[in-house]
């Protein structure tokens, strides 16, 4: 059927309001957070009931119309970039929090409701959710299941996946599931991790049950200051095997820390090639405990300085410039990439100076500042868009860098996804049984191929291709996504 | 082909010492620890190579011989009861273990480790692997993970999935797929999970990474006694609902509370209606902290009774009868059958009640010992398989348990597995369309249907037949294992 025949059948189950066709209209959602990728929607619906979400999945499934879901749009890795053919299904409207359950702990939310808000919902009954990507103001849950959604507390709370208990979702022949249960443990397959980071090529989420867990006592920030980032790195790994876990271990590199100290003056020691902030949270006695036993262990790796908090207001004011890494490469650079890749701890003093001697070679700068306590690097090339051929050359670095990450044992992302962004290095990341396996887990969700085509998971043509391809002329191919 | 043609390829592709073809060496294979299902296999394979694995696996494939994989033989739902016209994979001969890696605190084995082994080669360095199902001494990994097995201190530590990283596998066509990874998070989607808890039905384990903790500085019990089971019931959910997450938080009815008694003496209060047993680990301070939270929520909730272990010696005291229940059981009775459901913890005074309504209904006692934190329930059913028509009636009574389970939004397993004995109660827990979903992703993995054909996950067939499905004349119908 021609786009003007989809529309208008659009129009004819949905209330007006619900569609949106106009140009005009479509540019907002023409990106989300990764806006180097750009395409307009054939059409956006904004459904306001399960039925007319249900209408809409129906209708594509007939019709044979790609459908891409979205939420906030906050996603860094591309993996609600619309296609030109396609449906944009936007769950923004499923926003309330449909029962705080304090006795079993659990909260029953829709897609569209922000991260933050179901930790501010459960606030008065001293409880919150733990995930807390950066985002966490306006990322929806929705998102977060479909990508897996990390955040600094990840390492002592848990993935997105770690902290649901249930989902409702929608097969795109608009066949309502539920999957999991209020329950530790479910029978038959678990689909629900299945399901939690398949970047929305399996189902559409329409439902959330969110475990809370209680807010802790008190909460106490290790910042201390290191000459090498050698040093920092067996910090972090003398750390964890010491048995503690933080809350957060969070590494600044130079570039970071001075980018930080620029735009923020918040007092980072500008002399340290690396810092690290290490949040311990819990009962008084216990974060007591834990602080004088990472202050022991940083001692020893060799810290040449280290404070901490003492109180609330300085455990914010620590933190303080940590939160601003990102706007403060804003200052430094008209644009920033923020990469995505895990490493096994112990390799992170290698990665992080291959990683410096990668910036050398292509001539742009990075800054480090990530969850080292978890190896989940975010490496910012810094960049300008304007100068021709520099965003192809940052899209390369990124490349290399996270097959830096897939060859001390790592993987291409630790919360971002993979989305378009990263859909080469599946390649590299994976062998042919590997994807081949993929390929039929979303042939047994999504037999026609129409959730969200072309991200997350590569072709096998795609990766042969791959083997010697380069990106030139300022284009990226992506084949897939031509298809419709 | 036929049976002799099988086995004289087995012979011919494998070491004679690695395939048992006669009666008497079968008689061992012929149940796993629900001895209640037997069935001798076609042929026994013990391969000692992966290699081995491989072609047993290429030539079965070829051949369309259905192959179900055996770690200890301990699992308590039937899953690995060997087909008549099938081979057994027996792994037990894959017990090394690989590597100890303290650094990134993981261990990588082979499948047929045992649990306990694990743990004890970690004990050197301070670490332990979490998930400690009662047959922890002869249990292997293996099986653990094909079942995602628990424990009593998977409250706190979670069951199987949450404490593995990744996996080796071979696919039915004896294709290696390497599952997860050693980072946080993996890209693609999370076959991980998928695979843990998938009662073989999915691909043959082959290779696990299990994460490390480090032990607990200390711990301690809290043992409190109850004048009823709705004020025991309420005491699991305040002591949750009080921020503490216990180690293990068990419950023992009175009936169990007798047998135990009778049997090891170990001074539990005979006077109760159920007694909780709390331990809390940790650091010294925490653990001090905790037990005086623990004690003041018990006292609140009405606990007529409380005693705390003051040192390691009475704690495992404290424990003793808990660990003896089992064995117990055989005291009172020449059988007893384990159930296995979860419920959402705020039912479970309403489940336990109604449990005894139907212990009494079908003249059966029942004893309950089990993981009350976690709500996964363990009803003992005690009956004797000499009496006719005895075993029928209390595989209908734990029938019935299951669908109150279920009916109170709890699930049918809590970490024994569905395997064959659940299998009827998937049509109660399940609707078409999430079965049809289940069916979709077996046919993603083994298309011919040849892994452990007929447990876990029962066609619509069957569902469609237990509509009206009663069991009598002592057969239990299976049609899905007559096919082979």
């Amino acid at each position: 059927m021609s786009k003007t025949g989809i529309i208008a059948l659009l129009y004819k189950h949905l209330p007006e309001q619900c569609v949106l066709s106009r140009a005009e209209e479509l540019r907002p959602y023409e990106c989300d957070g990764l806006s180097a990728y750009r395409q307009l929607p054939m059409v956006v619906v904004i459904p306001e009931t399960l039925e007319q979400v249900q209408s809409t999945l129906r209708l594509c499934s007939e019709q044979k119309v790609p459908v891409v879901a979205r939420g906030a749009g906050t996603g860094l890795s591309g993996g609600a970039l619309p296609l030109a053919g396609g449906v944009l299904l936007v769950l923004s409207r499923f926003n309330r929090i449909l029962e705080i359950d304090t006795q079993n702990r659990v909260a029953q939310v829709q897609p569209g409701v922000t991260n933050l808000a179901i930790s501010e919902a459960a606030e008065p009954y001293g409880l919150y959710y733990a995930p807390d990507p950066s985002s966490q103001i306006a990322c929806s849950i929705g998102g977060n299941v479909a990508e897996n959604a990390g955040g600094i507390h990840c390492l002592k709370y848990g993935l997105t996946v770690h902290n649901i208990l249930s989902l409702e979702v929608l097969t795109m022949e608009g066949e309502a599931i539920t999957i999991g249960s209020q329950a530790l443990d479910s029978p038959g397959y678990d689909l629900l991790a299945l399901m939690t980071g398949s970047e929305g090529l399996l189902a559409v989420i329409t439902g959330v049950t969110v475990k809370l867990l209680p807010r802790p006592e008190t909460a106490q920030v290790v910042l201390a200051a290191f000459g090498s980032v050698e040093a920092a790195g067996a910090a972090v790994t003398a750390v964890i095997a010491s048995g503690i876990i933080p809350a957060g271990l969070e590494l600044l590199d130079r570039p970071a820390i001075h980018a930080v100290e620029k735009f923020k003056h918040c007092g980072y020691p500008v002399d340290a090639a690396a810092i690290l902030l290490c949040e311990v949270d819990g009962t008084r006695e216990d974060v007591t405990a834990q602080t004088g036993q990472v202050n022991r262990v940083f001692r020893q790796a060799g810290a040449f300085e280290q404070r901490v908090s003492h109180n609330e207001e300085e455990r914010q004011e620590f933190w303080a410039g940590r939160k601003a890494a990102f706007p403060a490469m804003g200052r430094l650079s008209p644009d920033y990439y923020c990469m995505d890749g895990t490493i096994p701890r112990k390799h992170l003093a290698f990665v992080l100076n291959e990683i410096e001697t990668l910036s050398k070679e292509y001539g742009l700068p990075i800054c480090n500042v990530f969850h080292a306590g978890d190896g989940n690097l975010h490496p910012l090339i810094l960049y300008d868009a304007n100068q021709p051929g520099e965003l192809e050359r940052t899209e390369e670095l990124g490349g290399k860098i996270l097959e830096l990450c897939i060859s001390v044992g790592g993987t291409i992302t630790g919360e971002h996804g993979v989305g378009l962004e990263k859909i080469n290095q599946m390649c590299v990341q994976f062998n042919t049984a590997e994807l081949q396996q993929f390929h039929a887990v979303k042939q047994a969700f999504d037999p026609e191929q129409l959730l969200n085509p072309g991200k997350a998971i590569p072709t096998l043509h795609r990766c042969a291709e791959f083997g010697a391809l380069h990106v030139h002329d300022g284009k990226l191919p992506h084949p897939e996504l031509e298809r419709f």
